[in-house]
């Protein structure tokens, strides 16, 4: 009854607007991302992104034209860490099924608990306090997880814990992330498509062995990155889309990633 | 009425999967995007896609970690062609409304008409035609042309008409795109989100001073290019996502684009 009622929200929300069809009242698109540029944030270690003209101006023909170039690592800004980024063997980005890129999703609020603790880790009491309120995760949903840090994007001191580059800025990364338990318990217990966070990592910065990448990755269970306004979610009833550039062999790449909301 | 029906089908469709929520039987999503590779198909005159390796394999604390950094053109493989790729002012492909790039779609299939004209250009006619057995394009389509060229893709000299690079290749082009005539009929007497085609440029090969791009991008329509798997389409009843890299200032960028389809 609970996917009927979700399907018969989404009749008057996908993908529909009001603006276009008349007589059709449609739901609100929200983009959950950062667009790449100069000031997009990376690992201390990775190279950012870079765009570079290849030509601007008026041809010689007569016409306005305007092409670019761009490169960067892929795990920065809005992205997809695909499975096999820690788990050999595991789906590469472009062999991720698209049924787990789209689907039912949720945000599970822990603000508070990250206000004054960037080292926070998102526990199993979290997950279980949010399905005491909303009705336990449903099988297909993708879990989204709001730490508050959406809020200082791309301000790096603020959002990383440090604005230094390079390998010895590594362990001064400070910002919340998922803890391995709770990964092992969502793996163990509930059969989620894929999950996301307003941070730079689904483990927290001061991880060393990233634990929760390996114990969702090893299930081929994808992680979004740095994703955006998370503040303009409601706890459930809305979906996600989740389209990563689709890189032969990649281990993530750019995500573009939205959410449409019930009107 | 028309509008209720296509949401109705939607309801049956979109975003569940029959596997995953017992009870719904869902549509399939399609992949309209070929992978980025080495083999991956741009302008003669344009950097290929690269993919270079930061790391892979076991790292010294016992876990396996992979990582890359990619580089391209934006114009090639499955992408986007924002409007100020050749009109100055308008849309950069951060700047995109997302409405506009989620909605109903459909396929003008042309396939017969380019089988032994490689420069055939998609025209009123082919669109009228479309019309007479479909009805009118309504408001707010997304349009697909279906060239039948996708079959070659990537072998360059099939489906480009040549398989040299540099600007000396340019003029070797040969491949079908949309008749500057029929771009204008479509910005004057119809109200599209975009358009897409399963070859590398809206204005074919022959053309040299790509006016269905110019009509196109001066009315803010975008253009999605290399478009791949239309032959899996029908001719209406379906949705497009079309999700691209959200590059600041971007004239273009990487195109993961999908369809969902009645079941």
């Amino acid at each position: 009854m609970k996917c009927l009622a979700f399907i018969l929200l989404l009749v008057l929300t996908v993908p529909v607007s009001a603006q276009k069809v008349p007589g059709i009242s449609g739901g609100r698109v929200v983009d959950l991302t950062y667009a790449f540029d100069a000031s997009t944030v990376y690992w201390p270690t990775a190279e950012g992104f870079k765009l570079e003209t290849d030509f601007e101006g008026v041809t010689d023909k007569g016409y306005f034209y305007s092409a670019y170039r761009y490169s960067a690592a892929e795990h920065g800004g809005t992205h997809l860490d695909s499975p096999v980024h820690f788990a050999k063997g595991k789906h590469t980005v472009d062999e991720i099924p698209l049924d787990q890129l789209i689907g039912p999703a949720v945000v599970v609020d822990v603000t508070k608990q990250c206000e004054n603790n960037p080292d926070y880790q998102v526990s199993i009491t979290d997950l279980q306090s949010w399905e005491k309120t909303n009705g336990k995760i449903a099988t297909g949903t993708i879990v989204l997880l709001r730490t508050g840090f959406g809020k200082f994007y791309p301000d790096r001191k603020k959002y990383l814990g440090t604005d230094e580059r390079g390998a010895d800025a590594v362990p001064k990364l400070h910002f919340p992330g998922l803890d391995p338990e709770a990964a092992r318990w969502l793996t163990e217990n509930r059969s989620i498509k894929a999950i996301g966070l307003d941070t730079a990592s689904i483990d927290r910065g001061q991880s060393t062995l990233f634990e929760s990448h390996r114990i969702l990755f090893d299930k081929n269970i994808p992680a979004f990155e740095n994703v955006a306004n998370l503040d303009q979610l409601p706890a459930k009833g809305f979906s996600v889309i989740a389209l990563p550039m689709k890189i032969k062999g990649g281990s993530g790449g750019p995500l573009r990633i939205v959410a449409i909301l019930n009107r």
